[in-house]
């Protein structure tokens, strides 16, 4: 299948621009801190020294896993498709948080197990009810995993603006997302697995099991084999849509443990993706923090958060207008006549 | 002199209910982490469960520091009232962030050694062009020292909304906090200083040097009294303020270094004003960690910010927009017909 080729942002000419427009602002060199390199990152990201964060966006991707059955969520399947409800019905924290920091939210059917029929707010991109259950066989085929990173791509190239935020939502997708950290990085399950929505240490305990059996039955080492076998219809439509939208110079804004997964499949597709995100947060759900590190990653915020949704992106999304509105508006030390540092 | 007695937030009915109402909420217990808390905070400090932020300022303190002289700092004193100009001329950091959060911003001219004359967007609350060399005599007179304080108090009982952030701007005053930090905690000087706005290792030791001369000489241990003596004006007019924002049952947002140590002041006089401060962030400056612990608070943000002005107030403005608006906003497992977590 087609995957872009995604470049690396770095522009030695461009940088030093940068470089010199946030020095030049009337605050004490670096004073301003992570604020400053994500202006520049935003500045490399754009390919210009005028940056601008123009309709943001968040899409939620939702769809089932096959897996639930193997008891491995505290909360019942069916929460899937009613939390798509809620999204629609505007009930969500993403709502709330979408709303308040005026940020688009595109809810996306990519596999969930219940019939919505055509609705107001709902982007139908459904390709199966779920997946299969992976301690048995192979999540999807490779040709439906296919599809759904193309029906991602799709997605991300109807993008208006110049800054899209990823969320999910999907009963039993942290044990896939588990299964993904561990095949793709080696890191031992035991360290990937997490309580997800919140289950007891015993469940916990049984969740590493499934994943580690599975993970013994299928010998799969391919990044686009791997996200086959145990990831989740929303996680390939979301990695589809984080390639297509690097390769269109977006900045990506990458939520908790499950997008972040998403993210892993890509990276390891076209590593370069890392220049164009912007990490959220780091979340609560045991693994994420690893997984960020895996990836050379520090996020913006750490509010313990282990929710989904986007919700870190909608928060973060605050720090990311600072970060350019500082660039844009703040006086130089020569137009406010405001003296230099001594010597 | 009169200061306000800060009773404690507790309430274990209203908690009772803040609680339940954050818990029924569609996001799995306690997935919204740090938000949820500060969500039952404002809510004990509003004494309400019908919580809301209205009309957020934050003041900005502006006065210049005697013990410049002895060459602690990296920028020349005239920097300060340069800086005001700046705020007035809306191109500093703060101007930009506040205005990015709609958060009204008011500039205040508790000392500083500059004749400003009657300006737009300047309250004139100046007690002297700047304190007296600490190095060799108190910063203030101890009626001067009240008079600030009781002058910060008038100024927070003006104040229409109910979260006040606090920021400050003065050459120097890293090193008035820090001789504050060390006589109220006891911890050591070489621990309380750091390189505020961008000193060498050099620079850093000879600030320590120049406080723990003076900690030696002045022998004083009450709150006030070390205010009046290592403090300056910008710092004890908002210490007034803090005390009376509490009194009127505001949220405090509380700052960077400098703001922490007024605070710390406060919290020596009333330590029950704790109980309604929010810690915007820890800043890169040396000491602000240990004090923030000293306080036993946990800041919001950690973004390596050190430029003071009330940014980092005005930068964490939406995490408590976002706790108030899940509150208020969200639906519920039965509004929303989830199905809640299995047994």
């Amino acid at each position: 299948m087609f995957i872009p080729t995604i470049p690396a942002t770095n522009n030695e000419t461009l940088a030093a621009l940068l470089d010199k427009a946030i020095n030049n602002k009337t605050k004490p060199l670096g004073s301003l801190g992570v604020l400053e390199s994500l202006a520049k990152q935003i500045g490399l990201v754009q390919n210009t020294r005028d940056v601008a964060i123009t309709q943001p966006a968040i899409l939620v991707f939702a769809a089932d896993h096959g897996v639930v059955a193997e008891g491995i969520s505290a909360y019942p399947q069916d929460v899937t498709w009613q939390m798509v409800e809620n999204f629609l019905a505007r009930g969500a924290a993403i709502n709330v948080f979408a709303t308040q920091n005026n940020c688009e939210l595109r809810v996306i059917d990519a596999g969930v197990n219940h019939d919505f029929g055509p609705r107001d707010g709902l982007t139908d991109r459904k390709l199966a009810r779920g997946t299969q259950n992976f301690a048995h066989e192979p999540a999807m085929s490779r040709s439906t995993c296919e599809a759904a990173l193309a029906a991602g791509m799709a997605l991300a190239a109807e993008l208006k603006g110049n800054v899209v935020g990823f969320g999910e939502m999907g009963i039993g997708n942290t044990t896939a997302a588990a299964a993904l950290m561990h095949k793709l990085t080696g890191i031992p399950v035991a360290q990937c697995v997490g309580a997800g929505t919140g289950l007891s240490a015993e469940g916990v305990l049984h969740k590493q099991c499934v994943i580690e059996a599975a993970a013994a039955k299928h010998d799969v080492t391919e990044p686009l084999d791997v996200l086959a076998t145990f990831g989740g219809l929303e996680i390939a439509m979301m990695a589809g849509a984080m390639l297509k939208a690097a390769d269109l110079r977006k900045v990506l804004l990458i939520d908790g443990f499950i997008v972040t997964s998403a993210l892993l499949v890509a990276a390891r597709l076209q590593p370069a993706i890392l220049d164009y995100c912007v990490f959220a947060h780091c979340s609560n759900e045991n693994g994420h923090q690893q997984m960020l590190t895996a990836l050379g990653a520090k996020p913006l915020l750490n509010l313990g958060l282990r929710l989904g949704e986007g919700t870190g992106c909608a928060l973060a999304l605050p720090l990311l207008h600072a970060s350019v509105n500082f660039l844009n508006q703040m006086a130089t030390f020569e137009s406010a006549q405001v003296s230099e540092k001594s010597e």
